[in-house]
């Protein structure tokens, strides 16, 4: 038998998973999965520790529209069932909000998920389904040991004057701040950056977590300084589907002159702007790559005016930059992007090798570049169960 | 008789006017002036060429809770009658809104009013009441030509990713963009870029007009590139009572979660943030700097910081910094934001003289700073009266 971790990372209408063996050091996942489609016909995916996709008499048959709910009990019954010779011993979950107090990750108790369910407001999309997901388990396995990593924890480093939006102290001492979120993928490059970087690490350093979703965090000594996200996952860089950095005037005017309900507003901010919105075409960076419509070109050319103007922002906050880490799907993935964004960067001292960039190698840049610039894939699964693994032992 | 160009500057609560010879060059003002408190208790005051009050029998006697309507005919008839041996022969006026047309002053016709009509829901604290002043005066005088000057209309000459929020293009067309504010300081201060700085005057600049109202402008070749307000004049750095930049987010959350209007939240951040809001004390940065409160610090500290990180951010547009002009009551006043915000900035450059900073010299770079840091007072009323000369004469 295996001992093993569970890993879960619960959306609105997915449930991505992960397995990892219950040991100390850096485990590879010896199962990765998603459920796609909760709440109308789930379908299920999974890939096994080489990579392969799982046959399909491997995977679980699924009730249709079922929820979470629903799902969970079927996932572990599979898991201890099905996949001969595991046995989960705890789970982890990404949890999206941890407020200010969670500056780590924490074993689940009724009163930890009861200071969470007050955090709801903060994160109303993400929120109640990762804290419905460990309800889901806790009740489907009595006993089985949780515990919860947060996505703002890495950045309780950050100084006040990172955190603070200039509001009335009364909307600040109620948590009206800027939490930043991604921290568990920060978490994760921080942690290679020894490997990576050597005596640097301790240095000046931004990381561009460029996915669907995407921010930037400047990290200094490996914690983190500042972030582009803020109160919410809306603000900084534009995304996929999200605006970013948005006059908050604009918003006024929506309600104002267009007469429209938060709801609305919250639709057309989160689900119809950013890459999808300017473009027309897609929020999908690869499919706007391969458009050449101008319309996908402005897209792209106004993501990468925005990453380059944020990380400029941020390296205030860090006195300058040594080192520049692209990760997540279009960070490592595009090339294009990386060198849109770095070609703005020039007089801070950043130079790519052009070749190296095209490959997506790990270092790109030029050996003249004052700045070091990396590529590194980052894994949130693993941070999450080494902090699960680590708090259910120690 | 010496002919005269009439300048005026109406907000809501204030009527600010100047009169300057109506000349070619660079006029010095004859006579300026303000007329506070209008709708409650309206109070005169102004000052000659060289400066002096005006005694109090120079003064008019203004009906109480006045409304521009009534103060335009009296100011006008007071200049005419009072002010012996001036005649206006024009009026230039402030106006904050040109939308994407107006990319210079214009003389104004009933088909121009017209249009500016229609951009008052893009500015409805401003606009009207500039709208207003042109009609009380075109009723009181008719016949005087009148010029608009616009906030809007330096920034004309930037790029498109500059302009452009990451929103479905429909909001794009039917123009929520960003349209920057402080164009006629800039302006100004564009104007006097070759006097102080010679072959570097086309070079890359970035002006802070940091006033009650602040916003930065990124300069080249003496055009505007990137600028830090939005759409509205309340994005961008933290000021004496607005909030600046904001997470959208934040405004939904106070919809959502605290039930707040439009109205309510519109309040909340053009009147009770920015230093005011985080202090608790005051919206005066002077107020704040003779305070020992530690509220106080947080306050200045943020307005720094938070400056600080704009400037880096709208360097990526110009691509790299040659020179920094601080300018309006705070840029021009206050050397301690003048060293907290250069403080963060040394890695891109900036060292001040510490000496000539106390001082308010113009030029407060250190010798060896490759940028220079210059100290320029600015001058809207003059750029309107110029402008009013060059379109009546034209």
């Amino acid at each position: 038998m295996t001992d093993a971790v569970l890993v879960l990372n619960a959306g609105s209408s997915s449930l991505k998973f992960a397995v990892y063996p219950d040991g100390d050091g850096d485990p590879a996942a010896l199962l990765r999965g998603k459920i796609a489609g909760i709440g109308t016909a789930p379908v299920f995916s999974g890939r096994d520790g080489a990579g392969h996709s799982l046959p399909s008499d491997a995977c679980m048959s699924l009730p249709h529209a079922a929820d979470h709910e629903a799902l969970i009990p079927a996932l572990l019954d599979w898991l201890n069932s099905h996949q001969g010779g595991l046995t989960i011993r705890a789970a982890g979950h990404r949890v999206v909000h941890g407020g200010r107090t969670q500056t780590d990750p924490a074993i689940v108790t009724d009163a930890l998920l009861s200071e969470l369910d007050t955090l709801v407001p903060l994160a109303p999309l993400h929120q109640p389904h990762n804290l419905a997901a460990i309800r889901c388990v806790a009740a489907s396995a009595p006993g089985l040991p949780q515990v919860a990593c947060f996505d703002t924890s890495f950045h309780r480093t950050q100084d006040k004057f990172a955190q603070l939006f200039a509001l009335p102290r009364a909307l600040t001492e109620e948590g009206v701040i800027r939490y930043g979120f991604h921290g568990l993928s920060y978490d994760y490059i921080a942690s290679t950056l020894r490997a990576h970087l050597g005596d640097r690490a301790d240095g000046r350093v931004i990381v561009a977590h460029l996915g669907n979703g995407a921010s930037m965090c400047a990290i200094k000594n490996r914690r983190s300084v500042a972030t582009s996200m803020g109160f919410t996952a809306l603000d900084g860089l534009m995304m996929g589907q999200r605006c970013g950095a948005l006059d908050a005037g604009v918003v006024l005017y929506l309600m104002d002159e267009k007469g429209m309900s938060a709801a609305e507003i919250s639709h057309l901010l989160y689900n119809e702007s950013g890459l999808l919105g300017v473009s027309g075409i897609s929020n999908d960076m690869a499919t706007l790559q391969a458009s050449s419509a101008p319309e996908a070109r402005d897209a792209i050319g106004l993501f990468c005016y925005r990453a380059a103007a944020e990380l400029a922002a941020l390296a205030v906050a860090i006195g300058g930059l040594d080192a520049l880490i692209f990760t997540a799907g279009i960070g490592e993935n595009s090339a294009l992007v990386r060198s849109l964004i770095c070609d703005r960067l020039e007089w801070m001292g950043i130079s790519l090798d052009d070749g190296a960039n095209a490959k997506n190698a790990k270092c790109i840049s030029a050996a003249s570049s004052p700045v070091d610039v990396l590529v590194i894939p980052t894994d949130e699964e693993v941070v999450i169960a080494r902090a699960t693994h680590g708090l259910i032992h120690g």
